[in-house]
Protein backbone atom coordinates (compact mmCIF):
# COMPACT_ATOMS: atom_id res chain seq x y z
CA UNK A 1 0.00 0.00 0.00
CA UNK A 2 1.42 3.13 -1.33
CA UNK A 3 2.12 5.55 2.30
CA UNK A 4 3.27 8.77 1.63
CA UNK A 5 1.85 10.63 4.62
CA UNK A 6 5.08 10.89 6.38
CA UNK A 7 6.47 12.67 3.17
CA UNK A 8 4.99 16.14 4.27
CA UNK A 9 5.36 18.13 0.92
CA UNK A 10 6.87 17.14 -2.35
CA UNK A 11 8.15 19.22 -5.32
CA UNK A 12 7.86 18.26 -8.95
CA UNK A 13 8.99 19.85 -11.92
CA UNK A 14 7.64 19.96 -15.04
CA UNK A 15 4.57 18.58 -14.16
CA UNK A 16 2.35 19.99 -17.10
CA UNK A 17 2.24 16.56 -18.76
CA UNK A 18 3.97 13.23 -19.28
CA UNK A 19 5.28 11.48 -16.51
CA UNK A 20 5.10 14.54 -14.09
CA UNK A 21 1.16 15.27 -14.55
CA UNK A 22 1.24 11.26 -13.68
CA UNK A 23 3.26 11.45 -10.85
CA UNK A 24 0.48 14.33 -9.41
CA UNK A 25 -2.43 12.66 -10.46
CA UNK A 26 -1.12 9.12 -8.94
CA UNK A 27 -0.65 10.87 -5.92
CA UNK A 28 -3.16 12.16 -5.67
CA UNK A 29 -5.55 8.97 -5.99
CA UNK A 30 -3.09 7.35 -2.96
CA UNK A 31 -4.92 8.18 0.36
CA UNK A 32 -2.05 8.16 2.20
CA UNK A 33 -0.68 11.47 0.31
CA UNK A 34 1.58 14.02 0.67
CA UNK A 35 0.09 17.03 2.40
CA UNK A 36 1.11 19.52 0.07
CA UNK A 37 2.09 18.60 -3.71
CA UNK A 38 3.89 21.63 -5.76
CA UNK A 39 3.40 20.80 -9.41
CA UNK A 40 5.58 23.29 -11.83
CA UNK A 41 5.35 24.49 -14.73
CA UNK A 42 7.08 27.07 -16.78
CA UNK A 43 3.85 27.78 -18.64
CA UNK A 44 1.14 26.81 -15.90
CA UNK A 45 -1.77 28.88 -18.10
CA UNK A 46 -0.81 26.16 -20.52
CA UNK A 47 -1.37 23.33 -18.19
CA UNK A 48 -4.43 22.69 -18.66
CA UNK A 49 -4.94 19.28 -17.40
CA UNK A 50 -2.94 20.35 -14.17
CA UNK A 51 -4.77 23.05 -13.90
CA UNK A 52 -8.08 21.26 -13.34
CA UNK A 53 -6.39 18.80 -10.86
CA UNK A 54 -5.14 21.93 -8.76
CA UNK A 55 -9.03 23.15 -9.08
CA UNK A 56 -10.54 20.31 -7.30
CA UNK A 57 -7.67 18.86 -5.29
CA UNK A 58 -6.32 21.76 -2.29
CA UNK A 59 -3.35 19.99 -1.82
CA UNK A 60 -1.96 20.72 -5.21
CA UNK A 61 0.14 23.84 -5.49
CA UNK A 62 0.87 24.84 -9.05
CA UNK A 63 4.00 27.25 -9.13
CA UNK A 64 5.79 28.96 -12.27
CA UNK A 65 8.68 27.28 -12.50
CA UNK A 66 11.56 27.75 -15.91
CA UNK A 67 14.57 25.84 -14.46
CA UNK A 68 16.98 27.06 -16.89
CA UNK A 69 16.74 30.68 -15.40
CA UNK A 70 17.74 31.81 -11.89
CA UNK A 71 15.45 34.49 -11.06
CA UNK A 72 12.34 32.17 -12.34
CA UNK A 73 13.93 29.65 -9.63
CA UNK A 74 14.36 32.38 -6.98
CA UNK A 75 10.63 33.24 -7.60
CA UNK A 76 9.58 29.70 -7.06
CA UNK A 77 11.45 29.00 -3.94
CA UNK A 78 10.01 32.06 -2.12
CA UNK A 79 6.63 30.78 -3.07
CA UNK A 80 7.20 27.07 -2.28
CA UNK A 81 8.98 28.87 0.96
CA UNK A 82 5.42 30.40 1.70
CA UNK A 83 3.37 26.98 1.68
CA UNK A 84 5.56 24.60 2.82
CA UNK A 85 6.55 27.17 6.21
CA UNK A 86 8.57 26.06 8.75
CA UNK A 87 8.22 21.95 7.67
CA UNK A 88 10.84 22.71 4.76
CA UNK A 89 10.18 21.04 1.84
CA UNK A 90 10.66 16.96 2.14
CA UNK A 91 11.19 15.58 -1.24
CA UNK A 92 12.69 17.24 -4.72
CA UNK A 93 11.80 15.49 -7.89
CA UNK A 94 13.98 17.19 -11.01
CA UNK A 95 11.88 15.70 -13.58
CA UNK A 96 11.76 18.72 -16.28
CA UNK A 97 13.52 17.57 -19.28
CA UNK A 98 14.17 18.10 -23.23
CA UNK A 99 14.66 15.43 -25.54
CA UNK A 100 15.97 16.74 -29.08
CA UNK A 101 16.30 13.54 -31.45
CA UNK A 102 19.48 13.48 -33.41
CA UNK A 103 21.81 11.38 -34.41
CA UNK A 104 25.80 11.45 -35.60
CA UNK A 105 24.90 12.95 -38.83
CA UNK A 106 22.09 15.80 -37.20
CA UNK A 107 23.36 16.66 -34.10
CA UNK A 108 24.46 19.92 -33.55
CA UNK A 109 26.43 22.35 -31.00
CA UNK A 110 23.28 24.46 -30.16
CA UNK A 111 21.17 21.01 -29.36
CA UNK A 112 24.09 19.94 -27.05
CA UNK A 113 23.90 23.05 -25.38
CA UNK A 114 20.31 23.49 -25.01
CA UNK A 115 19.88 20.10 -23.94
CA UNK A 116 22.50 20.33 -21.41
CA UNK A 117 21.33 23.77 -19.84
CA UNK A 118 17.82 22.23 -19.84
CA UNK A 119 18.85 17.76 -18.92
CA UNK A 120 21.86 18.16 -16.85
CA UNK A 121 22.48 22.15 -15.09
CA UNK A 122 19.28 23.37 -14.75
CA UNK A 123 18.36 20.21 -12.31
CA UNK A 124 21.63 20.86 -10.40
CA UNK A 125 21.09 24.61 -9.81
CA UNK A 126 17.48 24.11 -8.96
CA UNK A 127 18.48 21.86 -6.18
CA UNK A 128 20.78 24.51 -4.91
CA UNK A 129 18.16 26.66 -5.00
CA UNK A 130 15.60 24.22 -2.72
CA UNK A 131 19.16 23.59 -0.46
CA UNK A 132 17.58 25.59 2.91
CA UNK A 133 13.81 24.16 2.59
CA UNK A 134 15.42 20.86 1.97
CA UNK A 135 18.02 21.26 4.71
CA UNK A 136 14.98 22.41 6.72
CA UNK A 137 13.45 19.40 6.58
CA UNK A 138 16.08 17.11 6.82
CA UNK A 139 16.95 18.95 10.29
CA UNK A 140 13.53 17.48 11.41
CA UNK A 141 13.87 14.00 10.86
CA UNK A 142 16.60 10.80 10.87
CA UNK A 143 17.70 8.06 8.69
CA UNK A 144 17.22 9.01 4.97
CA UNK A 145 14.19 8.57 2.59
CA UNK A 146 11.07 11.29 1.21
CA UNK A 147 9.66 11.07 5.13
CA UNK A 148 13.09 13.10 5.97
CA UNK A 149 14.85 14.83 2.78
CA UNK A 150 15.25 13.70 -0.65
CA UNK A 151 16.39 14.92 -4.32
CA UNK A 152 15.55 12.38 -7.03
CA UNK A 153 16.88 13.03 -10.36
CA UNK A 154 14.87 11.60 -13.24
CA UNK A 155 17.76 10.63 -15.58
CA UNK A 156 17.40 7.20 -17.68
CA UNK A 157 18.80 3.93 -18.73
CA UNK A 158 19.82 5.89 -22.28
CA UNK A 159 22.45 7.71 -19.59
CA UNK A 160 24.19 4.65 -18.44
CA UNK A 161 27.33 4.74 -20.70
CA UNK A 162 27.54 0.81 -19.67
CA UNK A 163 24.73 0.01 -21.38
CA UNK A 164 24.94 2.29 -24.72
CA UNK A 165 26.29 -1.05 -26.35
CA UNK A 166 24.69 -3.81 -28.83
CA UNK A 167 21.41 -3.53 -29.16
CA UNK A 168 21.13 -1.01 -25.63
CA UNK A 169 22.90 1.45 -27.97
CA UNK A 170 20.43 1.40 -30.90
CA UNK A 171 18.72 4.63 -29.85
CA UNK A 172 21.46 7.35 -31.14
CA UNK A 173 20.46 10.18 -29.17
CA UNK A 174 23.70 12.39 -28.93
CA UNK A 175 22.68 14.84 -27.43
CA UNK A 176 19.99 12.98 -24.75
CA UNK A 177 22.41 10.49 -23.82
CA UNK A 178 25.44 12.49 -22.40
CA UNK A 179 23.16 14.73 -20.40
CA UNK A 180 21.87 11.62 -18.45
CA UNK A 181 25.05 10.41 -17.72
CA UNK A 182 26.24 13.89 -16.40
CA UNK A 183 23.07 13.83 -14.51
CA UNK A 184 23.85 10.87 -13.17
CA UNK A 185 27.59 12.53 -11.78
CA UNK A 186 25.74 15.35 -10.60
CA UNK A 187 23.45 13.05 -8.69
CA UNK A 188 26.45 11.24 -7.42
CA UNK A 189 28.14 14.35 -6.35
CA UNK A 190 25.38 16.05 -4.31
CA UNK A 191 25.41 12.41 -2.28
CA UNK A 192 28.74 12.54 -1.58
CA UNK A 193 28.39 16.83 -0.17
CA UNK A 194 24.78 16.46 0.92
CA UNK A 195 24.87 12.67 2.83
CA UNK A 196 26.49 14.27 6.10
CA UNK A 197 23.28 16.79 6.53
CA UNK A 198 20.71 13.41 5.94
CA UNK A 199 19.98 14.66 2.38
CA UNK A 200 18.91 11.60 0.35
CA UNK A 201 20.21 11.63 -3.25
CA UNK A 202 19.65 9.09 -5.93
CA UNK A 203 19.13 9.05 -10.06
CA UNK A 204 16.19 7.35 -11.45
CA UNK A 205 15.09 5.36 -14.27
CA UNK A 206 10.99 6.27 -15.40
CA UNK A 207 11.18 3.17 -17.33
CA UNK A 208 11.10 3.75 -21.66
CA UNK A 209 7.30 5.35 -21.69
CA UNK A 210 5.00 6.76 -24.19
CA UNK A 211 5.03 10.58 -23.21
CA UNK A 212 6.13 13.05 -26.06
CA UNK A 213 9.56 12.17 -25.46
CA UNK A 214 9.46 8.84 -25.41
CA UNK A 215 7.60 8.21 -28.64
CA UNK A 216 4.64 6.20 -29.58
CA UNK A 217 6.95 2.46 -29.52
CA UNK A 218 7.89 2.72 -25.91
CA UNK A 219 7.18 0.02 -23.86
CA UNK A 220 5.37 1.60 -21.20
CA UNK A 221 2.12 3.90 -20.39
CA UNK A 222 3.20 6.60 -18.22
CA UNK A 223 0.42 4.53 -15.75
CA UNK A 224 2.64 1.41 -15.88
CA UNK A 225 5.11 3.79 -15.47
CA UNK A 226 4.81 5.85 -12.38
CA UNK A 227 2.65 3.01 -10.52
CA UNK A 228 5.58 1.54 -10.24
CA UNK A 229 7.96 4.68 -10.12
CA UNK A 230 6.16 5.55 -6.98
CA UNK A 231 6.45 2.88 -4.53
CA UNK A 232 10.01 2.86 -5.58
CA UNK A 233 10.71 6.62 -4.41
CA UNK A 234 8.22 5.81 -1.24
CA UNK A 235 10.31 2.77 -0.70
CA UNK A 236 14.63 4.58 -0.98
CA UNK A 237 16.47 4.30 1.94
CA UNK A 238 20.22 5.08 2.71
CA UNK A 239 21.14 1.80 1.10
CA UNK A 240 19.88 3.80 -2.39
CA UNK A 241 21.79 6.70 -1.04
CA UNK A 242 24.03 7.83 -3.88
CA UNK A 243 22.88 5.29 -6.70
CA UNK A 244 20.71 4.77 -10.00
CA UNK A 245 17.88 2.59 -9.60
CA UNK A 246 15.46 1.76 -11.95
CA UNK A 247 11.62 1.93 -11.83
CA UNK A 248 11.39 -2.23 -10.94
CA UNK A 249 13.58 -1.09 -8.03
CA UNK A 250 16.59 -2.60 -9.24
CA UNK A 251 19.76 -0.47 -9.26
CA UNK A 252 21.84 0.15 -12.97
CA UNK A 253 24.99 0.16 -14.08
CA UNK A 254 26.91 3.93 -14.85
CA UNK B 1 59.75 -0.81 -27.47
CA UNK B 2 57.43 2.15 -28.68
CA UNK B 3 56.75 1.43 -32.26
CA UNK B 4 54.52 4.31 -34.03
CA UNK B 5 55.48 3.69 -37.31
CA UNK B 6 52.41 1.95 -38.56
CA UNK B 7 50.59 5.31 -37.61
CA UNK B 8 51.53 7.88 -40.67
CA UNK B 9 49.89 10.07 -39.04
CA UNK B 10 48.57 11.52 -35.70
CA UNK B 11 46.53 14.56 -34.57
CA UNK B 12 46.78 16.26 -30.81
CA UNK B 13 44.11 19.00 -30.04
CA UNK B 14 45.07 21.49 -27.24
CA UNK B 15 49.16 20.72 -27.54
CA UNK B 16 50.28 24.01 -27.21
CA UNK B 17 50.85 22.89 -23.28
CA UNK B 18 50.90 19.65 -20.49
CA UNK B 19 49.99 16.71 -21.57
CA UNK B 20 49.33 17.62 -25.23
CA UNK B 21 53.08 19.17 -25.69
CA UNK B 22 54.67 16.07 -23.95
CA UNK B 23 52.83 13.79 -26.29
CA UNK B 24 54.52 16.01 -28.99
CA UNK B 25 57.37 15.91 -27.61
CA UNK B 26 58.23 12.28 -26.57
CA UNK B 27 56.94 11.17 -30.12
CA UNK B 28 59.80 12.96 -31.55
CA UNK B 29 62.51 11.12 -29.09
CA UNK B 30 60.75 8.06 -30.42
CA UNK B 31 62.88 6.33 -33.41
CA UNK B 32 59.85 4.75 -34.69
CA UNK B 33 57.50 7.64 -34.71
CA UNK B 34 54.84 8.72 -36.71
CA UNK B 35 55.84 10.57 -40.04
CA UNK B 36 53.31 13.02 -39.69
CA UNK B 37 52.23 15.00 -36.17
CA UNK B 38 49.87 17.15 -36.61
CA UNK B 39 49.71 19.83 -33.43
CA UNK B 40 47.33 22.00 -33.00
CA UNK B 41 46.74 25.22 -30.94
CA UNK B 42 44.03 27.80 -30.17
CA UNK B 43 46.53 30.29 -30.93
CA UNK B 44 50.03 28.97 -32.27
CA UNK B 45 51.56 32.08 -31.98
CA UNK B 46 51.15 32.33 -28.39
CA UNK B 47 53.07 28.25 -27.87
CA UNK B 48 57.08 28.72 -28.09
CA UNK B 49 57.40 25.57 -27.19
CA UNK B 50 55.62 23.97 -29.72
CA UNK B 51 56.97 25.90 -32.29
CA UNK B 52 60.00 25.53 -31.05
CA UNK B 53 59.90 21.80 -31.75
CA UNK B 54 58.26 22.25 -35.05
CA UNK B 55 61.01 24.20 -36.14
CA UNK B 56 63.79 22.05 -35.33
CA UNK B 57 61.59 18.45 -36.70
CA UNK B 58 59.67 18.76 -39.81
CA UNK B 59 57.56 15.64 -38.85
CA UNK B 60 55.97 18.10 -36.54
CA UNK B 61 53.00 20.42 -38.31
CA UNK B 62 51.71 23.22 -36.26
CA UNK B 63 47.54 23.67 -37.26
CA UNK B 64 45.27 26.49 -35.64
CA UNK B 65 42.85 25.25 -34.26
CA UNK B 66 39.62 26.63 -31.83
CA UNK B 67 38.13 23.21 -31.21
CA UNK B 68 34.61 25.40 -30.11
CA UNK B 69 34.53 27.12 -33.43
CA UNK B 70 32.94 25.36 -36.52
CA UNK B 71 34.85 27.87 -38.64
CA UNK B 72 38.13 27.21 -37.32
CA UNK B 73 37.59 23.32 -37.13
CA UNK B 74 36.85 23.34 -40.96
CA UNK B 75 39.72 25.33 -42.12
CA UNK B 76 41.89 23.08 -39.38
CA UNK B 77 40.30 20.12 -41.47
CA UNK B 78 41.34 21.56 -44.78
CA UNK B 79 44.81 22.39 -43.53
CA UNK B 80 45.55 19.06 -42.58
CA UNK B 81 44.17 17.11 -45.78
CA UNK B 82 46.43 18.65 -47.18
CA UNK B 83 49.30 17.90 -45.10
CA UNK B 84 47.82 13.58 -44.80
CA UNK B 85 46.70 13.52 -48.32
CA UNK B 86 45.32 10.43 -49.24
CA UNK B 87 46.88 8.07 -46.95
CA UNK B 88 43.99 9.90 -44.63
CA UNK B 89 44.38 10.61 -40.84
CA UNK B 90 45.51 7.59 -38.26
CA UNK B 91 45.26 8.56 -34.87
CA UNK B 92 42.62 11.59 -33.42
CA UNK B 93 43.57 13.04 -30.07
CA UNK B 94 40.89 14.78 -28.57
CA UNK B 95 42.87 16.11 -25.58
CA UNK B 96 42.19 19.65 -25.59
CA UNK B 97 40.03 20.55 -22.50
CA UNK B 98 39.44 22.78 -19.49
CA UNK B 99 38.99 22.87 -15.69
CA UNK B 100 37.62 25.60 -14.06
CA UNK B 101 37.37 24.47 -10.04
CA UNK B 102 34.43 25.27 -8.51
CA UNK B 103 32.53 23.22 -5.98
CA UNK B 104 28.55 22.87 -4.99
CA UNK B 105 28.56 26.65 -3.67
CA UNK B 106 31.16 28.26 -6.17
CA UNK B 107 29.64 26.38 -9.23
CA UNK B 108 27.63 28.32 -11.52
CA UNK B 109 25.56 28.41 -15.19
CA UNK B 110 27.79 29.98 -16.95
CA UNK B 111 30.87 27.99 -16.14
CA UNK B 112 29.09 24.67 -16.39
CA UNK B 113 28.20 25.18 -20.19
CA UNK B 114 31.30 26.72 -21.27
CA UNK B 115 32.91 23.51 -19.81
CA UNK B 116 30.50 21.21 -21.35
CA UNK B 117 31.45 23.37 -24.46
CA UNK B 118 34.70 22.66 -24.59
CA UNK B 119 35.74 19.31 -22.99
CA UNK B 120 32.19 17.34 -24.29
CA UNK B 121 30.74 18.98 -27.61
CA UNK B 122 33.91 20.09 -28.83
CA UNK B 123 35.45 16.68 -29.07
CA UNK B 124 32.21 15.99 -30.58
CA UNK B 125 32.30 18.16 -33.31
CA UNK B 126 36.06 17.75 -34.12
CA UNK B 127 35.42 14.34 -34.49
CA UNK B 128 32.50 14.61 -36.76
CA UNK B 129 35.31 17.25 -39.26
CA UNK B 130 37.59 14.91 -39.21
CA UNK B 131 35.64 11.83 -40.42
CA UNK B 132 35.90 12.06 -43.72
CA UNK B 133 39.87 11.66 -43.33
CA UNK B 134 39.82 9.25 -40.32
CA UNK B 135 37.98 7.04 -42.60
CA UNK B 136 39.94 7.83 -45.87
CA UNK B 137 42.98 5.77 -43.79
CA UNK B 138 40.29 2.94 -42.23
CA UNK B 139 39.59 2.14 -45.59
CA UNK B 140 43.62 1.12 -46.29
CA UNK B 141 43.44 -1.08 -42.96
CA UNK B 142 42.31 -3.92 -41.31
CA UNK B 143 42.45 -4.98 -37.58
CA UNK B 144 41.77 -1.97 -35.02
CA UNK B 145 44.51 0.25 -33.84
CA UNK B 146 46.17 3.42 -34.68
CA UNK B 147 47.84 1.76 -37.47
CA UNK B 148 44.33 2.02 -39.05
CA UNK B 149 42.02 4.42 -37.50
CA UNK B 150 41.29 5.67 -33.82
CA UNK B 151 39.36 8.59 -32.13
CA UNK B 152 40.98 8.95 -28.54
CA UNK B 153 38.95 10.95 -26.04
CA UNK B 154 41.22 12.47 -23.24
CA UNK B 155 38.91 11.36 -20.27
CA UNK B 156 39.78 11.19 -16.86
CA UNK B 157 38.87 9.03 -14.08
CA UNK B 158 37.00 12.04 -12.11
CA UNK B 159 34.54 11.31 -14.93
CA UNK B 160 34.14 7.58 -13.93
CA UNK B 161 30.25 7.65 -11.82
CA UNK B 162 31.12 4.92 -9.65
CA UNK B 163 34.67 6.49 -8.47
CA UNK B 164 33.27 9.46 -7.00
CA UNK B 165 32.77 8.08 -3.97
CA UNK B 166 34.41 8.07 -0.53
CA UNK B 167 38.41 9.38 -1.00
CA UNK B 168 37.75 9.12 -4.94
CA UNK B 169 34.41 11.67 -4.16
CA UNK B 170 36.96 14.06 -2.35
CA UNK B 171 37.76 16.42 -5.61
CA UNK B 172 34.39 18.46 -5.80
CA UNK B 173 34.89 19.69 -9.44
CA UNK B 174 30.97 20.42 -10.39
CA UNK B 175 31.81 21.57 -13.85
CA UNK B 176 34.49 19.56 -14.80
CA UNK B 177 33.46 16.09 -13.75
CA UNK B 178 29.52 15.65 -15.84
CA UNK B 179 31.61 16.81 -19.13
CA UNK B 180 33.95 13.49 -18.30
CA UNK B 181 31.09 11.42 -17.88
CA UNK B 182 29.13 12.53 -20.66
CA UNK B 183 32.47 12.59 -22.61
CA UNK B 184 32.52 9.28 -21.58
CA UNK B 185 29.06 7.97 -22.87
CA UNK B 186 29.94 10.34 -26.77
CA UNK B 187 33.04 7.80 -27.41
CA UNK B 188 31.09 5.09 -26.14
CA UNK B 189 27.99 6.19 -28.87
CA UNK B 190 30.72 6.92 -31.73
CA UNK B 191 32.30 3.51 -31.23
CA UNK B 192 28.49 1.75 -31.60
CA UNK B 193 28.67 4.15 -34.74
CA UNK B 194 31.94 4.09 -35.92
CA UNK B 195 32.78 0.18 -35.61
CA UNK B 196 31.56 -0.89 -39.08
CA UNK B 197 33.97 1.10 -40.61
CA UNK B 198 36.77 -0.33 -38.62
CA UNK B 199 37.04 3.24 -36.73
CA UNK B 200 38.63 2.32 -33.24
CA UNK B 201 37.05 4.74 -30.23
CA UNK B 202 38.25 4.65 -26.99
CA UNK B 203 38.43 7.20 -23.76
CA UNK B 204 41.70 7.30 -21.78
CA UNK B 205 42.47 8.44 -18.45
CA UNK B 206 46.14 9.85 -18.49
CA UNK B 207 46.45 9.84 -14.67
CA UNK B 208 46.38 12.64 -12.15
CA UNK B 209 49.09 15.13 -13.73
CA UNK B 210 51.10 17.86 -12.67
CA UNK B 211 50.16 20.28 -15.27
CA UNK B 212 48.11 23.85 -14.86
CA UNK B 213 45.05 21.47 -14.96
CA UNK B 214 46.02 18.69 -12.46
CA UNK B 215 47.54 21.16 -10.12
CA UNK B 216 50.86 20.77 -8.08
CA UNK B 217 49.80 18.38 -5.69
CA UNK B 218 49.08 15.64 -8.55
CA UNK B 219 50.65 12.22 -8.51
CA UNK B 220 52.71 11.99 -11.63
CA UNK B 221 54.65 14.53 -14.01
CA UNK B 222 53.53 14.95 -17.36
CA UNK B 223 56.82 12.81 -18.43
CA UNK B 224 55.51 10.38 -16.58
CA UNK B 225 52.04 10.08 -17.73
CA UNK B 226 53.13 10.29 -21.29
CA UNK B 227 55.59 7.75 -21.20
CA UNK B 228 53.18 5.16 -20.05
CA UNK B 229 50.22 6.78 -22.20
CA UNK B 230 51.64 6.88 -25.43
CA UNK B 231 52.29 2.49 -25.17
CA UNK B 232 48.89 1.85 -23.61
CA UNK B 233 47.73 4.00 -27.01
CA UNK B 234 50.25 2.37 -29.60
CA UNK B 235 48.78 -1.27 -27.97
CA UNK B 236 45.16 -0.43 -28.50
CA UNK B 237 43.35 -3.14 -30.50
CA UNK B 238 39.68 -4.30 -30.87
CA UNK B 239 39.56 -5.25 -27.54
CA UNK B 240 39.31 -1.99 -25.70
CA UNK B 241 37.25 -0.45 -28.53
CA UNK B 242 34.49 1.48 -26.97
CA UNK B 243 36.33 1.20 -23.57
CA UNK B 244 37.56 3.78 -20.84
CA UNK B 245 40.93 2.82 -20.38
CA UNK B 246 43.75 4.18 -18.04
CA UNK B 247 46.95 5.30 -18.48
CA UNK B 248 48.81 2.22 -16.82
CA UNK B 249 46.26 -0.43 -19.66
CA UNK B 250 43.85 -1.21 -16.86
CA UNK B 251 40.21 -0.48 -17.65
CA UNK B 252 38.00 1.69 -15.75
CA UNK B 253 34.42 1.27 -14.21
CA UNK B 254 32.47 4.04 -15.76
Amino acid sequence: MLNFSKCHSILITGANRGLGLEMVRHLLSTPERPKKIIATARNPDAAEDLQALAKSHPEVHVVTLDVTSDVSVNDAVQAVKSIVGADGLNCLINNAAINIHCDLDTVTRDVMMKTYESNTVAPLFVTKAFLPLLREAAGQGSGMGIHRSAVINVSSILGSVQLNWGEMGAPKLYAYRPTKSALNMITRSLAVDLEAEGILCVALHPGWVRTDMGGADADMSVEESISSVLPVICGLTEKDHGGFVSYNGKTLPW
